[in-house]
């Protein structure tokens, strides 16, 4: 037997299937007691509208929403902080893509901490607004996620991998490995790394790492911080007023990084000599920094066009529900001035 | 008398004001000879249909486009190229406001010499998928901008000051003409420029500033570059290696003042000991760069939230289309260390 559909509810219920349809699309139209009546036959019939379906049926808007999530970590919201920079990256390279295929992108946020913030987002689907979104998560636990799935929203996860979901997920954990191994091999011995608990997977690099390097993870070389310069800056002064000093920083991201580099300069600390830092992201600026900063290059306009491409696919049926997209794009280690060595041989 | 009416059309045409209203909305519906009478009645009466009027007499879509008007000097488009990030703080702006506002933006890109691309963006509100237009152009003669005003589509010029449109500008030429003023005021002589014709009313300031101080216009000490930090790091290696060395640099804005740094750096020349530097935007990094960098700090939130104000008045007819908002946000020179006159009292 099929799918149960909208004609098997229509007979089950004695209404026309146009009734029930502007139960699906238009409650507000339909008579009380006829929307109950419907109602019940749906749910005798486990009957659940695929929101997929009906956006194709109503003409599609040809736009898709890019819903950033608003961690607990996440600054702002106070209205007169400014935004990061590194979200509106990822916001510029989705404007483009959908651009270069003649989509509109909608940008929205949402406070995944609030029912209501995540209630506006899963609806903007089946308000027709848009055709499906673009999820940038910090958790593969944020509830708007399991809204999603629930309300079966084509969606796609973007930067982590979610079981069951669609992804095109950044491979954060190897990324940091990959640097703290190097960083171990080329002669660190007391690794420090700057993050907190929105920087989980790439944490679990460095601990696998240091590990794997027979390493001991010192909890004094680990701090929490801002995923900012000043917060870098402000850390990095902690670490090394701190009890033991590091030979090396991993930083959550490049901006937390400049201000590890800076924080070491104003005290006269020398970078690579006797601290050696690696930020994450590779932003352009990296390469211009004092020392220039050895990074993780993250193929963000690869993952953009394969979130999108998913999305289309989803959208248009070509790709079905079940049949999940999920891509963990590797990162690149880009060595540069703030890891040399100083001519020492790596080991 | 009053301003023509669909209800004066219909009277000339002879048909009712719904039919009227059709030929506006819906033209594909009306007849072909039909539409023609009744597009001789408007011609005759030089009948101009207000877009504001119609996206009200529609249900509003609550949405607004945010349009960046990629210049000849704008680099990207090339499939591979990352965008730039500065846009990128001002698109996240938007996104914050709108979002406290129930609103939703899109963000949209123009090929403002491609006239399909303006005729796409000026078709977004007469197609109700938004109520209204923010145009971040970079030129007072963009022709988005002129094609917008003879359509009558609501819309706000972001960044640039533009005879008869709503905007919010930036003080750009005060801007650099304070900069300007204050290095050649403490010693300064030799004051160079890196910006190009993107940077026109900056380079005013500059120019205004150097002949206020009696201070000659050299062609030497001005270069025009990429607006980011390689551009910077490009052209002050070639200032060095020019006939006569600058003592001071303005540049374009903060991505390029990091290449000129960096370029300093590398050839050992003292900043600010030697050169002094100076950017623009006052990006969250700059207090962070070695030295850290005395920039113009623009009050991005404040124009974000003009910009849109006024938009959602025209859009409400709150405010009357030839009644203009036109603000030039000041700027504020923030002074840091790249600026440092070495104890050398100001004279």
């Amino acid at each position: 037997m099929g799918q149960t559909t909208i004609k098997d509810v229509a007979r089950r219920a004695g209404f026309s299937f146009q009734t029930v349809s502007l139960v699906l699309n238009h409650p507000e139209k339909v008579a009380r007691t006829t929307r109950a009546t419907i109602e019940a036959a749906m749910r005798d019939l486990e009957f659940v509208p695929s929101l997929a379906a009906r956006a194709l049926r109503k003409k599609p808007s040809r736009s898709i929403a890019c819903v950033g999530c608003l961690g607990l970590e996440t600054p702002d919201d106070e209205p007169d902080s400014m935004p990061e920079a590194d979200p509106g990256l990822v916001l510029q390279a989705f404007a483009q893509v959908t651009d270069q295929h003649g989509y509109t992108l909608i940008h929205r946020r949402c406070r995944s901490d609030d029912p209501e913030s995540r209630a506006r987002i899963a609806s903007l689907v089946s308000e027709a607004r848009v055709d499906g979104l673009v999820v940038c998560a910090e958790r593969r636990d944020d509830p708007l996620i399991a809204l999603l799935q629930a309300r079966r929203v084509p969606f796609v996860v973007f930067g982590l991998d979610v079981p069951g979901a669609h992804c095109a997920a950044r491979a954060d954990r190897d990324a940091v490995h990959e640097a703290v191994a190097y960083l171990a091999r080329t002669g660190s011995r007391a690794i420090g790394f700057l993050g907190g608990e929105r920087a989980a997977e790439r944490f679990r690099g460095y601990r696998d790492a240091l590990a794997e390097a027979g390493l001991p993870l010192r909890a004094d070389l680990v701090a929490a911080c801002d995923w900012t310069p000043a917060g870098g800056y402000r850390a990095t002064l902690a670490l090394l007023d701190g009890p033991s000093r590091p030979d090396a920083i991993v930083a959550a991201n490049d901006r937390v990084a400049f201000g590890v580099l800076k924080a070491l300069h104003d005290r006269g600390v020398r970078a690579p000599g006797e601290i050696r830092v690696v930020g994450f992201d590779n932003v352009a600026q990296g390469a211009y920094a004092i020392p220039s900063l050895t990074s993780i290059a993250v193929p963000t306009l690869d993952m953009v066009r394969f979130a999108f491409a998913t999305l289309v696919a989803v959208i248009e049926g070509t790709r079905a529900p079940d049949d999940l997209a999920q891509k963990r794009f590797p990162t690149r280690l880009v060595l540069r001035e703030s890891t040399d060595t100083g001519g020492r041989p790596p080991f």
